[in-house]
């Protein structure tokens, strides 16, 4: 099919997304085609002051407009508690429960020796020396996976010869699940894991 | 959770595209802020682009760049033959395939009384007086939902009068699929149009 240019070059800028097939860049520019311009050029406008304002938190490497992000210069947080996760969107995750007050610290990105990224591609540095400063306890919160246990391995040796207090998020059952549809790595460490009533 | 205003928007703006929910929204605001900000740009610039330069083409409302589409503006293409979809999109799918060699009509819509939608809102009268022009057939494409089968009895009954062909795309078992998945009115139309062998 023969597309207009312009329109073809939207499509496959759509199509660059994660998660965004073929099929779905289409929708969603011929949705905004069909639509009133001003959706079309909200989205262009937000895209560019997002690109133009947005800069990470000089201390813990969250997304920021300041030079310090939100949740850094918000005066009741904890900041001898420092969370040390992979990306910004996990920070959504945990404060979406309001059950946390400390503070975070975003790697962007996790050990992958295959992928050629090393402690020196990621803020662990930063971590370590802002640890060593003012923190009573570093939460590893890297994911479960190959990456993010070496990863949190890696912190936790770095700071072995400190008196901050290294722990990482429990390994278990999530909640809801049943039992029979659990794999084994995950019931083990929560057989492993189990906890004194 | 406290986010840069600038993020909050852009995550907004993604929101209100059809099929994007609030986690896709943040997804791809994280992802196009986590990458070279060339990706942001690039997007950006795309949206703003094709809102200045895409619009209807004058002869079948189908998205152009030009007074023509690429498929009005075809020698190739047999104009006396009109496909009648609803939605530019539905181009795309009959084009797919390479079967069909004749022009579209895009409606942009199709009758729904309900939703205020009459004649007037749709391309029809530009429809008829084209294939009151020069069409030999109008092939009645809308959807077989009730909208779109109001819109084709309206436009079918608005050509009675003139020698041109009327045909509807024919009803009947999708590719692929089991007798057993159908329901009894795809079924029934099937049948009320099966075929001599």
């Amino acid at each position: 099919m023969m597309l207009p240019p312009s329109l073809e070059q939207l499509i496959q800028c759509f199509h660059r997304l994660p998660g965004i097939g073929k099929k779905t860049a289409r929708r969603l520019a011929f949705h905004l085609l069909s639509t009133e311009g001003a959706t079309t050029l909200l989205l262009a406008d937000a895209l560019r002051e997002a690109h133009e304002k947005i800069r990470l938190c000089t201390n813990c490497f969250n997304f920021a407009e300041a030079i310090l992000c939100p949740i850094c210069s918000a005066p009741q947080r904890d900041s001898a508690i420092i969370c040390v996760v992979e990306k910004p969107t996990d920070i959504l995750n945990m404060e979406a429960g309001g059950f946390y007050n400390g503070t975070y610290h975003v790697l962007h990105g996790a050990l992958s020796p295959l992928e050629g990224v090393g402690p020196e591609h990621l803020h662990i540095a930063e971590l370590i020396q802002r640890a060593k400063t003012y923190a009573h306890e570093v939460i590893l919160a890297t994911g479960s996976s190959t990456e993010g246990e070496a990863t949190a391995l890696y912190i936790d040796r770095a700071l072995k010869d400190t008196n901050i207090k290294r722990t990482r998020l429990a390994r278990g059952i999530p909640a809801g699940s049943e039992l029979e549809y659990l794999d084994e790595i995950t019931l083990r460490r929560a057989l492993e894991g189990r906890i004194h009533l």
